[in-house]
């Protein structure tokens, strides 16, 4: 595998160049886009053009960290001096800006994800930070940017939501040491919590409790099963989007070691995911239906009639559980 | 009011004693043990003497913590060195073992909760600290106490649930500091995460989906109301305790600020719990109705049927709203 860059090499690009692009991947989250809008204003406080280019809508839940930043206007900067893609492990990330981001007289990459294959000029990838805004606290340090409360808002949001709020095993001695500076550059935590944790959708709520109604708990209460189908949506008004949490609510009841639902894509498709707590192994009992994941998350899909592949999931679990 | 005394004084204190009996408060709770298990752990690795004296049971969810320190005896040691009191503002907080702390040729208190009256010899009172335990990992440096992997994860339990795991605005950069360190420590840090936060009671999880089953947007969505009833508690085979957090799942929709849970707690007696999530302040509202509490979290009692507390209440935050 290439090498990575080192920071410091990065950082000097980006404070020799006059323009750069930032490129989020696709279904944007708090780390992609937190990430992108810290870089954004550290570089034009620098004096440098900066935008961040998408490809679809911000979601609504990190909206606000676009104050003007965010634009799908491919050609916003003619020829910039950088394309800089954050929290892409893979171009197929942002497949409908391939060819902008290679427009870049010099492309960078930086990310948490482990790739195979580094695609940029300039990569510097690390699979032991939590987040990639980690990455890019550290290279605003190396590029001497002063972190503002708006760039501290903009990380603390990216590690915040990829650690589940610093509950993840992900989390590390490093980014408590990294939250720990946000909150001396004086974020408003209260207003992050707000926006972050306490704005859950009236549908989300509702379809999450639809899905609970329908659980069963077997194996002598160590799994729990539920479902959530197109008619449950409809009747509630939502899309699947917002069932999908209902899953770390089942693995979160004391004694469940995996939790499983099963997910009506369309008539007799069912998508199935499961979640394991401690020690069991669901990406083994999803690869028994042609399906894969990592050990404590993964899926798989059955082409049959909800009933019987609840029946079949459900014997599945109780077997890996016996062993 | 009486002066702190230093950590070093408190510190050389225990240094200098043969036996130390450490007091929680009563209802105890992650912070209030872990700080207790803590120093438990710490003395005895110093060849102290040193248990920690309950007066009820251990709660269930930090049962995991007690690996023999517990004790509801008295007398388990005749004639202590020092009483400590950990997480106790006020002597009321272990009302059923005064007499045994008074009994400590020396007495010490450490806390969080800002008292108007110190009671112990020696006090350490210090209410811009997030946890007690922050106050204890201090106290166990300036002891020079090695923080064994043991000590850390009862010091990050305490962190961790009195700060909502790091998103209550009590956190410090302080506190992200000591969460760190106690990483670095060699805490099993999925382990904890597992016992504390995914470790819900089926019952606790059914009665919330009942209470969420009666809830009413109102005031242009700005304001949810629910309520729990003594029949769907026996219905669900849980007690009030276990419907104790559906309020936060109503404050956390998105566009609600005040959110009111009504609690059946006796034929005619119905006490109102309410939130605000930003700017509202229900300590107004509940004192409209002789209650009382803080300007994010309030509570008042009627003595009447739901039905007219439950209009009584959404009529006053409606009002509380417009204004």
């Amino acid at each position: 595998m290439k090498q990575n860059n080192s920071m410091k090499e990065i950082g000097q690009k980006l404070m020799a160049a006059e323009s750069v692009v930032l490129f989020p991947h696709i279904s944007t989250d708090g780390d992609a886009l937190g990430s992108c809008v810290a870089l954004c204003v550290a570089l034009r406080n620098a004096g440098k053009q900066a935008y961040i280019l998408m490809e679809e809508e911000t979601p609504e839940y990190v909206g606000f960290l676009d104050q003007g930043y965010c634009t799908q206007d491919q050609d916003i900067i003619a020829e910039p001096d950088i394309c800089m893609c954050v929290d892409c492990s893979e171009t197929k990330r942002f497949p409908g800006r391939r060819e902008a981001f290679f427009k870049g007289r010099t492309t960078i990459c930086i990310d948490h994800h482990v790739t195979s294959e580094p695609f940029a000029d300039y990569n510097y990838i690390d699979g032991g930070a939590a987040a990639t805004c980690e990455l890019v606290y550290k290279l605003l340090t190396v590029m001497e940017a002063p972190v503002t409360k708006e760039i501290a808002e903009a990380l603390y949001t990216g590690i915040s939501t990829d650690t589940g709020n610093f509950q993840y095993s992900n989390t590390t001695k490093e980014t408590h040491l990294i939250a720990a500076e946000l909150l001396d550059a004086g974020i408003d935590h209260n207003k992050l919590t707000v926006l972050l944790y306490q704005n859950t959708k009236l549908e989300r709520l509702r379809i999450t409790c639809r899905v609970l109604d329908t659980m069963e708990l077997f194996a002598d209460g160590k799994a729990a099963i539920a479902c959530v189908t197109q008619k449950m949506l409809e009747e509630e008004g939502t899309s699947m989007e917002d069932a999908e949490g209902s899953i770390d609510l089942l693995r979160n009841i004391m004694g469940v070691e995996i939790a499983a639902i099963l997910k009506e894509r369309a008539p007799g498709v069912i998508k199935v995911s499961m979640r394991a707590k401690t020690t069991a192994n669901v990406a083994e009992i999803a690869a028994g239906f042609g399906g894969g994941g990592h050990i404590k998350a993964a899926g798989c899909t059955f082409e049959t009639d909800m009933q019987t592949a609840w029946d079949q999931i459900k014997t599945a679990i109780e077997e890996s559980l016996r062993n």
